[in-house]
């Protein structure tokens, strides 16, 4: 491991116990708020607590793989020889991602059908996503990361194309009074999204060593925070007001 | 122990954290569901949890014993000297598999008199076949893991033989608009469970050391996921729509 400046040690530190309380946090809130929404909507903030309860418990893991990573006395980080186990995002967004995709169909309230065909296309393009990337997250050399990177831009850009073509009928017919949030939640998800791959270039760039490190690590901490707790908060939103409207 | 590569290694720590997680969260979801069903199926939604919360518990501790079985350092792995246990995996199955068939016989609203009497024969069943498997499971040779395997196939058989035959006649009294979902659990069940002895048999094959040992984890850890999660979000979706078409 490069070696890093102690505040560039503490900067990811921090950002790591700040999104693990974060998402705790988001978790208590959409799961207390499941007893005030209608009953089509209980699911969409079970799922969406679900996701900010998974993305809780790995970071609360990368923070203690990263702090094992490094050895911090009298302001100087050394490598402790135990390696940062990079894989806890993979696995957290092999579950969380599809889950995403879900809370996002699910509080559109479409039909049964096409609930479980959305579901099942989007959610598995997500997890085929995620699977492809990870050659390349953990490759050494650029070439390879640049491959698995594209790989995995395919079922990325096929998301994408779902939630603005395939999703935007549906979004037409949402009730008035949260059809703007329901464009919002999906924007968000859009650009949280997009904010992923542009980490993942971060080593093309000339960056280099402990930058490309804490960059990496801020950039994916951010889009994490946006992506789960930030769209878990508008899926609330969304599933209160169509619950006023539907069921008084 | 013998030698694992640090890709090896890290493969199945992050397989046993990635269950942990799914495990948990299927929990849940599960018991968040509970107040979404009927009455008379919140037992099944109970149960279904409690195996993957019981898997939970285990996999963490399979999780922190695999941890502790090895030392982990510059990504050289060498044993520590302390056993991994795997006798973690067998006393989760010898509570999980009866449940586990127990909640596939509760969803499917039989007679009182019926569902006692199915649970009794499959669960007792289940429980014995776990306990035979066991001794071959610990063997340092082959003969002796192929004569507990073999006798363990004994109940394995008689159960899936109960549930093709036995629970035939009872799917198809089944509500139309859950009957192919039923049907999709049992199979569910019945591919999965058709894993585990396969994995059971790896060290029967050329393979050898650590690729014996990563394959049977890592093998346990996908049939476990399936029959555990898997069937657990089956078993809520067509406790859902019994109790849509039955309580309205």
């Amino acid at each position: 491991m490069e070696n890093l400046t102690f505040g560039q040690y503490s900067l990811v530190y921090n950002a790591f116990s700040f999104t693990f309380a974060t998402m705790a946090a988001a978790t208590l809130f959409l799961w207390l708020g499941r007893s005030q929404v209608g009953p089509a909507y209980k699911t969409a903030l079970t799922i969406s607590g679900l996701v900010t309860a998974i993305a809780a418990y790995h970071y609360f893991r990368i923070f203690e793989s990263w702090e094992g990573a490094y050895s911090v006395k009298d302001g100087i980080v050394t490598a402790s020889g135990y390696a940062f186990n990079d894989a806890y995002r993979y696995v957290d967004w092999l579950l969380t991602v599809p889950l995403l995709l879900i809370e996002l169909i699910l509080v559109m309230r479409l039909s049964q059908e096409e609930t479980v065909s959305k579901s099942f296309k989007l959610g598995g393009a997500a997890a085929l996503m995620i699977i492809l990337g990870y050659p390349g997250e953990i490759a050494t050399d650029i070439p390879t990361r640049v491959l698995w990177g594209t790989l995995s831009a395919i079922p990325f850009v096929y998301i994408m194309w779902q939630l603005f073509a395939g999703l935007g009928a549906s979004i037409n017919n949402q009730p008035e009074n949260v059809r703007e949030l329901v464009k919002k939640a999906r924007l968000l998800t859009f650009a949280s999204w997009g904010f992923y791959p542009i980490v993942y270039m971060i080593p093309y760039t000339n960056l280099s060593g402990s930058d490309v490190t804490v960059g990496v690590q801020v950039g994916y901490t951010i889009a994490d925070l946006i992506a789960k707790a930030g769209v878990g908060i508008l899926i609330y939103m969304i599933a209160v007001r169509k619950s006023q409207a539907e069921y008084g």
